[in-house]
């Protein structure tokens, strides 16, 4: 099941896309994909919905993030080994974590934002997982039950901000960076631990290409080191971590400019495009 | 104005400290300080509650952290002088900022959570400000202008979980570890830029001691940078740094344990007290 949230006809709301088009599932008590998750009520309503007529077609709609108001964002730095090599990182222990506010996030089809103080605007393409279960002190065995779906990321940085301090979270939360989506697909569309590939391409131009098996730290492993400190709620997001390739590494850079395309391509799930452009608040 | 955020015969609620009791300002539309200053309703709801009748005194409440669920809590670290000293940190251009998600805070007289995964359970004594009107790009000298008030704020620190990795953020978040309280004065009680004074005490002992005149720094640079890169909201929260004189930074080092007293002083707003007790959830 792909599962979408997103403007029609100016109105907020979610549902399922199929081959005939999106079937809405907000009702009242769930008018949001979010409200849903927190309810335990994804499946109930999809049931429900069975055989029922699209209100509207992708060509209709304006995308919204998955999830545009997650109650937590945590992104993973470093989680794959080219990556962690070409930052000169050194080897950890543990998952290296830092948070995005909700505000930073943008959609599938909506542009990453390029703002008036940088130049430096790089692409990371990540999967991203949302959780559908709460839980703490989650066991590494029984992770995936937390699991409820899986979409693309391109967590946009802007690089000399994310260097003022040794803390990430300038560069890693101006407004518009953090493109999330264009959907959901749920947990029982991949198996449990399924090698799933993973493309950034710019302009056309693949810059970041691997493959789940290549993480550092395993989904079930983030979740039970993250849920050791917090409750993992419905609808928080952790984006797994990009590979090697980024922009800021390369000789000369390659930094994201007004006009250029990039695409996150996760295999099962789909294609997460952005435009960039200027930051109109400027 | 004294702001409070409690729970009152179960019921959450919120209102007005005065001589005579907490008078309440909830109504339908502001059920919550936060939706309060969401709807820049709180000098109108305020200025209709004269001559009300406290409904209840604070020793009937159990207070609730000033801003239960802030949209965002920005923390600042090493903003004086003598704490980037002790943790041995290079001077930086620009302000270094972690954020705390919402489910880590706990709220005056509440115990702060030692947690089963460590004993480095450290203090971290600061002046947090509410944020009272949004805003992005904010200049220096139009900052005050946002603050809605000052509260105080006991970072509390994992300190063997901040260093797993360069991020802090794994440490900064355990759930029940940010205490925020007792209250929220408001910003016409105190003189925009005013020398306040900074004092945290350990089981009656003071461990650090200083004023806002040795940050690094101020809060309207603070605010500028910030919203920079974010749209401050109403009710975010900016939590502005600690001093020297950090337990970990002692010798032998000195780690808060269950039983412990701790209280965060900040002059003209008021004593934030907390013990420390174990984490049932473990």
């Amino acid at each position: 099941m792909k599962l979408i949230s997103y403007l029609h006809q100016g109105q907020p709301g979610w549902g399922m896309v199929t081959g005939a088009g999106i079937v809405s599932l907000a009702n009242a008590a769930c008018p949001t994909l979010l409200s849903a998750l927190q309810a335990g009520k994804l499946d109930e309503l999809a049931a429900g919905a069975a055989g029922r007529q699209p209100s509207a077609q992708l060509a209709d709609i304006e995308f919204l993030p998955v999830i545009p108001e997650p109650g937590k964002i945590f992104c993973v730095g470093h989680n794959y080994e080219e990556h962690r090599l070409e930052t000169q990182r050194d080897k950890t222990q543990h998952p290296l974590l830092f948070i995005r506010v909700a505000e930073s996030q943008t959609a599938h089809e909506q542009p990453i934002l390029l703002p008036a103080e940088s130049t430096h605007l790089d692409y990371e393409g990540e999967i991203a997982i949302i959780i559908g279960k709460p839980g703490r002190r989650i066991r590494e065995a029984d992770a995936w039950s937390h699991v409820a779906g899986y979409s693309a990321y391109n967590d946009g940085s802007i690089r000399d901000w994310q260097k003022h301090t040794i803390q990430f979270t300038a560069g890693k939360n101006f407004t518009g960076t953090g493109a999330f989506g264009p959907w959901m697909v749920t947990r029982g569309e991949i198996e449990d631990g399924e090698e799933l590939t993973l493309e950034t391409r710019l302009n056309g131009e693949v810059m970041q290409r691997t493959t789940t098996a290549s993480m550092i730290f395993s989904i079930p492993v983030l979740i039970e080191y993250i849920s050791t400190f917090t409750t993992l709620q419905p609808g928080d997001v952790i984006v797994t971590g990009t590979p090697g390739g980024v922009g800021a590494k390369r000789t000369p850079p390659v930094w994201m400019k007004p006009g250029d395309r990039v695409e996150v391509e996760v295999g099962k799930v789909g294609i997460l495009v952005n435009s960039i452009a200027n930051d109109p608040a400027r």
